[in-house]
């Protein structure tokens, strides 16, 4: 079982940007206590960050072939990317959508998200531990969809 | 430590109410293995459904005598109750919204949520694994809140 | 054959209440009126009025044990109670909604029903009458559904 | 006692049209069903149907002269059509509108009737027996108005 | 002269409430000041909390046969709950709206009452203070309307 | 202690304008009941109204240099004068905005006031006494803040 | 010089119809009284009314050929009939759309007109007595267009 | 009888201001021409402008003294200024409101008037004829208001 | 194979009425450029024009019995004619909506079609070379339709 | 002449991506079947397709410098995409937006482009072949312009 | 050269106002400052402070006679005052908005100045500085205007 | 001091796009003056340009390093990229957003920026003299930002 850890716009600076907000452990350490994680629940990740729309894309695309579930934060592009909604209808693959932050309690653009629809759920505000639930969850559907 | 588990109108028709949306699995079930999840954690829980707005307020107001945490699914009381997210705003008691379906694949009146700006975070269309997440998350956040 | 005539808030008042627009005939009226129209179908009828949201949840999820349809009248509760919206959906009932005076003509928020839309159709602005025929509809839907 | 029973655009399909939404019993049978209702009653009743909307209002000019009251189906009229709405308000008849489906569950633009607020009522939803009801209601209505 | 002092949902938390809203003096000690002001005017108090909407509108209609004003606060259920507003009018008794924050000062969905255009007027963002200039005016407005 | 009492446009001709609505005392009636009031209380008031938003803005600005409270109806500039709300929130003095009539029950423009987020609070729909509610409070809040 | 007085839906019923608004005075009455006025300004007009949208686009179409203005009372069509605007801006002829209550003062969808913007002006609520304005424009506008 | 021509901001710059909107005619010339008009009626009337709100109202409330009648172009506060509305109403005198331009055919902000609900009629897009006409249209309302 | 070619208001003034957005082909040329198009294709066509919006729901009933398509032009009933919305969706016949103008690129309410969700598909902004393809398009589709 | 068939996100998996929607036939075959076309119609086209606004920005502008005019399927881009509705109107060249499905008949937010404004013209709902027509239409209008 | 230099509403407390969002430089320190600026770069300018909107609108007209250029800060008419707007473009003067704070930063209503679309540009947030930088642009842009 | 200049999507079209909105200086023109303003500040520059928001996003990332402030012409980025704001307050930098032309003044989807509210500021309409002060500015409060 394979899984793709996909993080979008501005999560390069976790740590660093607005702490009080995203609080301080960088996406390093999320890569490493995520990679601790799947090797306790005996699958497969990989990472991709982009600020870039169209890799997103591209990389939701890729993950058809070989990839049996994803785990997306959007970031902003949440709030207006209808081309990255297609791309997650686009392939046959469930995907949890994941915020940091509670985007209720924002500014009011960030209190929809374009591309939920389309995914299977949505975990917000639980900070880097939305990651882990959501790999919790993906291997349990992905090894026995019918007790969800 | 103590957590309730409060789930708000039609809720007690789990497993017979529209299963193609809420699965087949009765309320009964779930507390059952909501029990066996809170034995697991070490960790107490109890749990109180009502189809009456003004019965879970008085239970929020309660928990804030010596529960530790709340896991509430309100149903359609999230859309309106502004009654509701006073009483959560009013109780110093961190809050998980759940959703058994994924309310931002349903009607347009079931995207927003008046209550999740007052909770910590929100969890939906993970189904009844949704729950046990939360309580996952809780544990963790209240025995390590720096952590999350 | 059994039929539910549902009550929601202030019709207790008829009568009393806003002669002008509800006219002046009181609750017992009404219930003597459809009883006696009952007798004359054949059916059997029983009522039940609160002004407490949850109370009539709760009398939906009970009717689905040994009723037949349902005559609701959810007064003000059309407007934004989407939990009785969520329990109407969440019982394989015929139910008809009525209003006593023709919602299209009075105050914009009355214009919608968040309730019309799960039942099998809604009657407004014919008075008292409109119970009576909604009993005749009902009877003859659940007789014969294939005439309707 | 004479009563004008008005069909809008598009109802000339009747039973060839949509039948999943309209049902399979064509214009004819409801006229039929209707003339046999009002021999029953003791009323007159007389039948204009028409895909035009200014015929439709000299139509209902014409029933200020003799007629008693009307049964009005505006079909999409009831969507946009203010001069109908201000055909209904100019002659001082009951005017009963109905719907053979359930306006409240289909697309947004058929929720609200901008004709409705000029009438006595709205039927809606149920079927073609709506037009029988609101027979019924206007006989009731037009001998005995002060019992309504 | 006999006055009901009305308090909706969350109120019975005053005191212990964001107090950086509401301030610290709790509901007791609210009824405590009140029923002082009323020995002073002269006039019967009497209170009612409730955090079910069905309730405070029963306790409107009881008011109706022996109650001769209502001071009402009626919390959050203000910016939906049609059905209390039904309640006020439907019984014929001068009511005062009366809002400890001020309402227009804080989240949007606040800043309009829909109980407000059946109430006599509102009182808004003066404090606990707000219900003992409610008296006061009532007690005036009962004893010689025609002075207002 | 020194008292504003500052009236907008159309104040003048109370009395004589709409007195369905407004009542029949003129505001030299008013300004008269103010100071007997005001003498009561041992305070000073001074009374200020015009046509002119200009004018109004000048007065409060002149305010902060020796007045302790305002007490202020800025007629229809409420719903419009964004230079008001600023002249309002650039003194530092406890604003008290007071509507005569019940401006939740009147045309919609008039529901909100885009001054009342910046006054202390609010008082409508209690004729000419508001006034005399809005002195009351202010003598007291401006007397021993902490109370409130 | 030749000018078409035009009157759209349900102006025919003038002078019966809802004469609280429109005034007691018939179509026929309008059309003597115009014809006079025609006579003295020593102009030709010619009048058509109709109920259908179709008709009176096809006969702004023939007023091309040999008609100078139009002033024309779209009745409720002015709200909706996008098609009648694009028959106006169709032909090069000046028209004047004519109402005779104050539309502004009326149901919120009267207060916008599709029409006039295409229009050379409106004049609205000065009763019967607006056509005869409208004529008097004309004549002095096609005479000297240079001076309005 | 005495007519009022009362004209708002910018007014003052008729002739000079965007003739390619407003004409060529200077206000002096507009003034000439209505005495002129005036005089062949037979009834007095006065001119003012202003670009200040505050003594429009003043000028208003002035006329309901000795003044039969308002021919008003409230320029751009038609679109904002609810202090004059409340002006106009505050009077008992009819009040045309005149508009040089057609302000459908222009910016969006300037096709609704807060101010003509509460005005007699309006006249727009009929260049400074406008005025002549609403003075005919006054002077025969006033001698004989029963005719329009 | 026979195809309607169907053409709403105003289109009979086509190479006369505004020439710099619809060309100046007039509606006779375009008919001779279609029945040669046709002819080339070996299909059959008849043409309809009419101003009147129940002229082309009649026409639109009439073709579901011999004809296999419809091309309609619908004129600026595109924007609000449900009435026509329902004449497409209640015969079974493909029908391709085209506008002679980019309708994108004009006034907003020229935007949004509310009929092309149930046609086939649009084509807009390509001149009359637009019914040509729609034709071209027909042909293919009809005779292979599972190619598309 | 020279053609830039341009294609957006997502339209790299056409044939495997919704195929309910999409169809069945991959992009690999539309650029044969459109070479085919290019061929037949003696004019040369290149294609080019990306998941990346920016890379479809460069792409239209390299075309102004050697390309005649270009189909354009901006994919979710039209609707919000402002930056490609730049790059189309920065460069002077026709282009045609295509779109596969008919988006008037998808979710809300596929209703609108906001690149259409700038484009010539739009063809939506005709498959794959909406291609072709573009193509057929471009050629035709570069060859000669003045005949559209 | 000589430019005005126009203030607004409660620019007058500059420095005192609010100084966590203004600053705390007074509006005399300020026109020092501009009046040394202007003599280094040579030109004549001139101030004028008004908290009313008529006499605002007076200067700007006086302006058209002598001054060749407007630095205009309307403070919160930006957001209503469509007569300032009318004023503006009555003047054939080159006019800049300024604003102090950053209003996109501040409530939603300061988002939208009215005034803007007829100036020739807009500086918000850069402090007093702003004012500086307005009057380099238009000594450079009166001097030389074909190199903006 | 290290300032960055980054301009957004289809500025590279400089002097060639649309000269009638933007000018007709070049992008490289825009740059040699830009360095030789800086030269004379004494401060460093250097610029970017793409037509990439992920490009653009990475360039403000990597700008924290050693950058101290940034002029910022985010193009049609500025209306919908919320990925571009959360880069801007991911950075602890002072940014300054430009627009060549008055965005006020052109298409309404235009007049609002996502961005601004996290810059420091905006200048919009000056050309690309509006550069130029940006810089000014920026120089002057990184030298000394007390005295803004």
């Amino acid at each position: 079982m394979k899984i793709l850890i996909l993080n979008g716009p501005n999560l390069n600076l976790l740590g660093e940007r607005e702490p009080s907000i995203y609080g301080e452990i960088s996406l390093e350490s999320l890569i490493k206590y995520m990679n601790k994680s799947a090797q306790a629940l005996g699958v497969e990740i990989y990472h991709f960050q982009s600020n870039n729309e169209g890799a997103l894309i591209d990389q939701i695309h890729e993950a058809r072939r070989d990839t049996h579930g994803i785990i997306f934060n959007p970031g902003a592009f949440s709030h207006y990317s209808y081309a990255l909604r297609d791309a997650v209808s686009s392939v046959n693959l469930p995907v949890i959508e994941v915020h940091i932050s509670n985007i209720s309690a924002r500014e009011p653009f960030r209190h929809l998200s374009v591309i939920a629809p389309v995914c299977l759920g949505q975990i917000s505000g639980l900070g880097l531990e939305g990651y882990g639930l959501a790999l919790d969850f993906l291997v349990k559907h992905l090894t026995n969809p019918s007790t969800d």
